[in-house]
């Protein structure tokens, strides 16, 4: 998908007849983008972020998530080590270049990558998801994700529960950096399987997913227990 | 399932006729169930039940899990509380009732059930399945699940990733019994959410599944990301 922004590349000098005006590269807008570990600071973005992914996938009938909720299930106290639980990356962007990102966890080094992008992003929000750090950084996506356990293979694994961009910076190889930054997680880690769920209409996320080397399994089907019919197992007589 | 064992209830005695031969009802045999946590000891049963469950899912081309394997990720030392990482509950069952059974976690108590059926279970690989605690107890079962994150609600729920009961132990009730023991702990802890996948071809599975409660949801597909595709990932220029 960062592909889809750069256009095709400029011709080679000696391919360029000498009667032709030459072709004059439009100037690019960079832009930078970091990925590091959300904390429970995240948690205002956070929780309008995810309603952002309900409104998407049709899906607000579910959602239920506060800022206190999710500051309490996401970030409990004392944190469990990162990895091991449920954990966010949250990505970044900025018009300047980040200044150096500490490594909070041993496992894991904030990611950078710098776009450069044919016309400036109009983000009409901007204020809305400026992030705490100051400066001109806009939280433009998350990725949410927690260990599984393929049993097959008896090594851990992920779950990628949400994967995020905010509509502006869609299309643009921000997607690409978030699923990256959680396959290239897995393998360092050694860990044997990422796995995820996808709407069946969602085809762009489908050919993206593809492209990134995911298989779509067609004969699995997704089985839920909530609200009521879960709670009413509490009492039930096993 | 655990209805269709029992077989209709007998006739009141008004209805009938003095001169029929009164219905002798047929002797029952008890089984006594016991669900409890894992522990180590149980990797080599549990091997060889995940196996089984490869041969039935038609997927044992996936299967890598060795004893050590199994043993290192589900049993780390030292070992997470339970029910906050991979969780593994042992189906046991025996003709004499269980002895009183020591509660190893203030979060659960180990279940127990008698089933009465209607014939004695034969089992051919009783000595293969044979509990380490002696006497007549031998594993049936397993369900093998860990917290996830449906982000919509913001609250822990359960994934189940396995959830198999031994060949001939099946439609008896079992499966609905560890089934229950996770809805429970779930509806206990006030988890928002069970999930799991089935295979679509499996329509005792999904028959059995939507008599519990749960909704099998029709538009949402598995992505997988493994081998040498996540590998690959280790490498990546994001």
């Amino acid at each position: 998908m960062a592909a889809a922004a750069e256009g095709p590349p400029p011709p080679s000098p000696a391919a360029i007849p000498e009667t032709t005006v030459p072709e004059i590269t439009p100037p690019r807008h960079p832009l930078f983008a970091r990925i590091r570990l959300a904390t429970i600071f995240d948690v205002p973005h956070l929780h309008k972020l995810i309603h952002q992914m309900a409104t998407f996938e049709r899906l607000t009938h579910l959602f239920t998530a506060t800022e206190v909720s999710l500051a309490a299930t996401l970030f409990p106290n004392p944190p469990p080590r990162p990895f091991t639980s449920f954990t966010v990356f949250i990505l970044e962007v900025s018009p300047s270049p980040f200044p150096p990102t500490p490594q909070t966890d041993p496992n894991f080094s904030p990611i950078l990558k710098t776009f450069h992008l044919d016309l400036p992003i109009e983000d009409t929000e901007k204020e809305v998801f400026r992030s705490g750090i100051g400066g001109d950084v806009v939280v433009a996506g998350f990725v949410l994700f927690f260990p599984n356990y393929p049993s097959f293979l008896a090594k851990p694994g992920f779950y990628i529960e949400d994967l995020f961009v905010r509509e502006p910076y869609r299309k643009k190889g921000f997607g690409r950096m978030l699923f990256t930054a959680v396959g290239a997680q897995a393998a360092k880690m050694g860990y044997g399987r990422v796995e995820w769920v996808v709407l069946d209409w969602n085809v762009n996320a489908i050919q993206f997913y593809e492209q990134m080397g995911a298989e779509i399994l067609p004969d699995w089907r997704v089985c839920r227990l909530t609200g009521e019919a879960l709670e009413s197992f509490a009492h039930l007589n096993i």
